[in-house]
């Protein structure tokens, strides 16, 4: 039975601040996806007698090892040979391997440097873990140290090639091999406008604990719900399918994704299917809300452009706020995002225009409007809303991005004819 | 003599991916600096047995172990009773850091839940570490197993808490007790526009191994080199302003700021001490460079809009760019960006604008203008420049970020009257 998992991430450069190991992060996942627990995540630089210990270390703790780093060409890429010797193998070159490192050198019109051979030499017994990008396979070999066998799989450090790997051949082997006959099938939801213990609350009940879990990520600021069904293939997933119903039924508007898909994607597809032209007016945000938007390819179709009127004359010339709006209300007042909105919309001729204008901080806020106080405005066909929010008090970035989801939650909302927000947090 | 550190990161977020320990890369970089070899970072969830098998294997690789996480008010918090237990002491009351959490309750207007009160709990002889920002203090305690001491230092786990107590206090604590009687003294210099290996290159010779260390680390978009003597106290500052005169002087123009500045921060200052207003005129970068002028407070004062225009009719209509010139040299043109940058100029009545539009990718290119082709064009009094480049083939959001670089560095040279790049890596 494989149940527990230990990873082992090595390099200098991780123990000198100098990258962050995202690796390990990436790997608990997915083994946590298939019910494999990790059980610890070891660190250690290129060092001969450290590798050593991490490598004894993992094999004792954990039914799996997942190792990451320290397969390259150079002289500090050390994992093979420790690996080799605490197995008590000796290196044997795959000649395949071989050809397909000198192969993809030839690709690149470049000879082989002669060091790279190293990266063809395997413990004997070992199985090769094909790498579809980059030079340096992987392996996986079991090594028993004390009585206890680990199953030690290799793989490189460069994140774009050790994750194809991990999906293509470690998790298929590790599912198939770790001596149970069920499997995970899971169902994500992007949620926003509702509080972590709102969304606990109107989820509670809904899943009885012996039919799947509940979990919640809050990755600011959205908060994503996980389900997660553990069963034979085939049922796992009729079973999910089941819950998912449930769950989405229940999150209603609330839920603006399912799987990984961003707020600016879900609101791009929303534009392009209605064949609707966006015009966007921004203040506080700076830009934030079409730099989130053309981020997904394709926005060229419905984004036809973005008045960023950071100061009060543009804000006059550009979109016709008033005058004697701004003197009055105030460039962050609903007031003023609403001439905003319906400027945009008029002047770019789209049929639908948002606005933004508030106080980012960390200056710049009164006892009226301290840090934090946004105003939004959407206009379109017989449509004119506007609100002024006030949003806890946190960093300028934090301001920013909080108001950009609102408005392209709005965005989003104004399409599916569904009711904009009355606060920021729709239900707490 | 503190000579080696581990590093313990505990939490159940961290061993099943929900979130990325980056507080482990930042300590061991803190480490590096001060010249502590980090020998091993550990991750264990807040599981009792893993906790009690991390920290003893901790305490027995390290003359000081610096831990991050489980010291919060719930039932999953361990680390402070599992540090009790392991030192051999009782966990007492420190009625200070009672009142100040208590305190910190009545400031948000609300009563302090009575498990906040665990956090006031320390094992005897510790010595509490400050928390300037949130409820949770950390300590040190020095703790001998099998004969070997080793200085255990307790922190938050939420960064913002974790970082400034570490700066404030555990560093200083640090050097002055690691048991030598040297410093390091560091300086910073951010570059862009130059290769590595360029870098390399201008900077060999310049400092012998003897005087100092120089050291690279490339973050795209830009590349950073470090210059980091070991001395005596007052000596090694000496020695490394004395270095860094070399190295200022050798990067000349390619060196943008030092320390931690960003280059959308060295943009506003200049452009704020020269009271000078910018307009921006954006297609393909989609908002990004305001979105980074707007990251810096105070951006208001000098940026009056930006007209992230990523239609052709808003190129026309908002811009003044002729039909013309978009049938016969399409929107990815020098003769674009040429009339963009005049267009903002003239019509924003400001004293530099700038213009991007390009193929962000990963649809849109052509073999005449394939993916990371982008035109970028400036204007100012008596001033109009504009470079069509081919940036090297990479995703949408990596186009977009490398020429909004390239934006705010032409900002930079024209405000510092320096040449504007010939290429989008000036030397190689």
């Amino acid at each position: 039975m494989i149940e527990r998992a230990v990873i082992l991430s090595t390099g200098d450069e991780l123990t000198t601040g100098r990258v962050v190991d995202t690796n390990s992060n990436y790997l608990t996942g997915k083994l946590a996806e298939i019910g494999i627990d990790t059980v610890a995540v070891l660190t250690v630089g290129d060092v001969p007698e450290r590798l050593e210990w991490a490598w004894r270390t993992a094999i004792g703790l954990g039914d799996v090892v997942l190792s990451t780093g320290g397969i390259g060409p150079t002289a500090d890429d050390l994992t093979t040979e420790t690996v080799a010797r605490i197995a008590g193998r000796k290196l044997r070159l795959d000649q395949p391997s071989l050809d397909k490192i000198r192969n993809m050198f030839k690709q690149m019109t470049r000879v082989m440097p002669e060091n790279n051979a190293k990266q063809a030499l395997f413990p004997e017994g070992a199985e090769i873990v094909v790498n579809p990008i980059g030079t340096a396979p992987g392996f996986r070999i079991p090594i028993t140290l004390e009585g206890h066998t680990s199953q030690v799989i290799v793989l490189p450090g460069v994140p774009r090639e050790m994750k194809p790997m991990t999906e293509e051949s470690v998790i298929p082997w590790l599912v198939a091999n770790r001596g149970r006959d069920t499997v995970f099938a899971v169902r994500i939801f992007q949620t926003y406008g509702i509080s972590e213990s709102a969304l606990d609350e109107a989820v509670a009940g809904l899943i009885a604990p012996e039919e799947g879990r509940v979990a919640f990520r809050a990755s600011f600021p959205q908060i994503s719900l996980r389900v997660t069904v553990e069963g034979r293939p085939g049922e796992a997933e009729r079973k999910v399918d089941e819950l998912a119903a449930r769950v989405r039924e229940r999150l209603g508007e609330y839920c603006y994704a399912e799987g990984d898909e961003t707020m600016e994607g879900v609101v791009s597809k929303l534009l392009t299917e209605k064949g609707l032209r966006l015009g966007v007016a921004e203040s506080c945000t700076g830009g934030l809300i079409s730099h989130r938007l053309t981020n997904i390819p394709g926005s060229s179709r419905y984004l036809i452009a973005d008045l960023v009127t950071y100061s009060n004359e543009a804000k006059m010339g550009l979109l016709g706020v008033s005058a004697e709006t701004l003197e009055s209300h105030g460039a962050v007042s609903e007031e003023c995002v609403v001439e905003m909105a319906a400027g945009a919309r008029k002047r770019l001729g789209v049929d639908v225009a948002i606005a933004t204008s508030g106080i980012a901080g960390p200056d710049g806020g009164t006892p009226d409007k301290p840090v934090g106080t946004v105003c939004l405005a959407l206009a379109a066909e017989g449509v004119s809303v506007s609100r002024r929010y006030q949003l806890r008090a946190g960093t300028r970035d934090w301001v920013k991005l909080w108001t950009s989801q609102i408005a392209l939650d709005w965005i989003r909302r104004h399409v599916l004819g569904m009711p904009i927000a009355e606060s920021n947090v729709l239900r707490r």
